[in-house]
């Protein structure tokens, strides 16, 4: 039943995963004929820069008019891999009301306007699918909107950007700080020159958001995604989350209240125990784990990032938007029916480690930990370490609310006793 | 746009799956209608014995005669979880027969007869889902048709049977025997009173045949995987293992040929190396490793069988062909159109891990070289230990065809020096 009008497909970008969006749509051309049941052929490849050399990439197809180019009626399917928010919104949306799918790598948009992109697909009947911006090749999107679409999600817990695991994994082999450590990944290629959206969890903010709104099936925004980057995570940490049995990453976490009744995303550094399946991620790798009612724990772990991966997910969704072409059908739309509040960060409930510079005297425990009695957190274990007069004091704490915790470190710092508070991490995964 | 007139479905076999599937169904109704576009109503439920207490299950909708259920023109999707070939086989044919799609849990059938199924299914225009027969509630089946549809996968490598890899786990962590471990499984209900189809490689065979066929877009039926079960495994192999640096654990190996002409299937016991994440792997857990083109390696994580994880993959397919049929469309069907051979055993390239005790005299080591390299087998590391007058010999190879290694070995049993072969295991995951 193979349907010999070919599907026509317009390329907007064609950077580090355009040319090899281009490159293996060309190579694996009769493959994907055969997946799809039509051949697929490239039409277009919309530009800023014309006049730069692209191997292997078809220079008649190139062009700088991108408007132009997803206003033409014959095109059935547009690949968004320009990144950003303009001009990619607008041309995904006019590329809908000229009929189009549209297939987007771009996380920043569909944390930001998804609502209403998926709204428009939906009012012009064509597909919207975004694989690739979250965490690369690795499946998530479909298996959260597909797989587990009879499940319960209660939990997303992950590692969803390489740049930053990669400069955190440094730290923890090596002892080096994080401007070294930076240094290192952005002499590798693995941070780019600003990396102040990878660094500040901007780009793990908005892959939080989207993985949320799937999971729970309702609607976070980015602003609604609490975030903390990296850069003050320290060698010292590191030292302190070993004698913890513990490593550092930066996770991106969403999670349903235990009554049902509101979410959270948030994105922050936090010590994760070494037996955690996390905690062995290495380098630039991504993982995510799920938890679900029925399913219990998966984990999806791979590349998160780079320009073959990248492909690979946006291929993947090209082939099941152009399959739905044929069928003259769609695929799952936007499912944000719950329409869950999302809770701030105060009313997280989750754990912290505290060290603290104190006063090398009696009591000064006993003061201590009658701060964390008044605030309602309860203490897990105390070390108490003594260097050259000066003391430390370092406190894990039970579960408590995040506002709670934070109230508590503040009310330490008023302490006569207390120096200093030397540093601050939440421990997840336990 | 929420269709108001529901989907009927009639499940078959309401053993741990189909009552975890019938309470899901009554409890997450809302859920499901909110995701499919329509409510969904369970019509029927056929097992053989209507007389059991099953705790949930509504006793108006028992009947035991699930070929008229099957034939009942009302019914949009039927969920077979009896398992077996027949009546499952002529159960679903007739569903496709009379318009039914099907959500299957059911490796044996699908690897027994897969390719008659999916032709059936699009000749009467349904679909056929069966993510719950691989490896319980870990997308797999999905995630290769699908996310991979643009990608060029290689290799599939992974732990998909739970029973066997509690008992490899069991043996290597407390040092038993397999009669020991298997007691304890078979005690805990992690085995089958008759543990045959799990021991012996049956279920994972079954496994690896569908991945194959779905993974190289070809079909891999049964009897084309090499099977070789893991009750031959000893507390003398894991402790060989460990001085390795490695662990034993029962893989299911789907594999294109170097040059793509070609595919293997396999399941055995075989040493990988500690560092290797599938080492890691506890318990009844499954973990299936993906190697595409694009992609790059991806790893995919968790309870590979019980009640409520199988029915959370049966769920979740039941809501896709649903939305399929609410889109009077289908999704994608078989995709086996490269039709690659399938090489046997011999052709498989891999390398031996082989105990040798030996005589302990002079010359013995150069004799033993001497054979490897007259099958062209390529030593990597010799291990000599004398006991009590007698010596063990411990060869690593090189890769090397399966055929030419085993024929080594056949050649070493020769040997007058040779006194026996202690233990033979392949060495994978480098």
């Amino acid at each position: 039943m193979m349907r010999t009008r070919p599907l026509k497909v317009a390329l907007l970008g064609c950077g580090v995963v355009g040319s090899e969006v281009t490159r293996i749509m060309t190579t694996h051309a009769d493959d994907l004929t055969q997946r799809i049941g039509a051949p697929v052929e490239l039409v277009g490849i919309a530009v800023r820069r014309p006049d730069r050399v692209r191997e292997g990439v078809p220079a008649e197809l190139i062009t700088t008019d991108a408007t132009a180019l997803v206003k033409r009626d014959d095109v059935d399917v547009v690949v968004e891999v320009i990144g950003g928010i303009e001009p990619a919104r607008s041309l995904i949306t006019t590329a809908f009301e000229h009929g189009a799918s549209v297939v987007s790598a771009n996380k920043a948009l569909l944390a930001q306007d998804g609502a209403a992109l998926h709204a428009a697909a939906e009012q012009h009947g064509v597909d919207l699918y975004y694989e690739a911006a979250v965490a690369g090749a690795i499946p998530l999107v479909r298996p959260l909107r597909e797989s587990l679409a009879g499940d319960k999600v209660n939990r997303v817990l992950g590692i969803v950007n390489g740049t930053t695991n990669f400069i955190l994994d440094k730290m923890d082999s090596s002892g080096a700080g994080y401007s070294e450590a930076l240094d290192e990944a952005t002499a590798l290629g693995y941070a780019e020159a600003d990396p102040t959206a990878d660094v500040e969890g901007f780009d793990a903010a908005a892959k939080a958001a989207i993985l949320a709104g799937i999971a729970f099936h309702t609607r976070v925004r980015l602003d609604d995604v609490y975030r903390e980057g990296m850069t003050e995570v320290t060698a010292a940490d590191f030292a302190s989350a070993k004698q913890m049995g513990c490593t550092i990453k930066l996770l991106a976490i969403c999670e349903r209240a235990a009554d049902g009744r509101s979410v959270t995303a948030r994105v922050h550094p936090a010590m994760i125990p070494l037996t955690h399946p996390l905690a062995s991620v290495r380098e630039a790798y991504n993982a995510v784990f799920i938890e679900a009612d029925a399913a219990g724990q998966l984990m999806f772990y791979g590349p998160g990032a780079g320009g073959s991966p990248t492909a690979s997910a946006v291929l993947g969704d090209l082939v099941a938007v152009c399959r739905n072409k044929v069928a003259e059908a769609t695929g799952p739309g936007e499912s944000a029916y719950t329409r869950l509040p999302v809770s701030t960060m105060g009313e997280v409930v989750t754990r912290y480690h505290i060290s603290l510079d104190v006063a090398d005297k009696p009591g000064v425990l006993a003061q201590v930990a009658t701060v964390f009695a008044e605030h309602g957190v309860s203490i897990d274990t105390v070390r108490q370490q003594g260097k050259d007069g000066e003391a430390s004091l370092v406190v894990v704490t039970h579960r408590a609310a995040d506002a709670a915790l934070s109230a508590t470190v503040e009310a330490l710092r008023k302490l006569d006793t207390v120096r200093g508070v030397a540093s601050i991490m939440r421990v997840e995964g336990e």
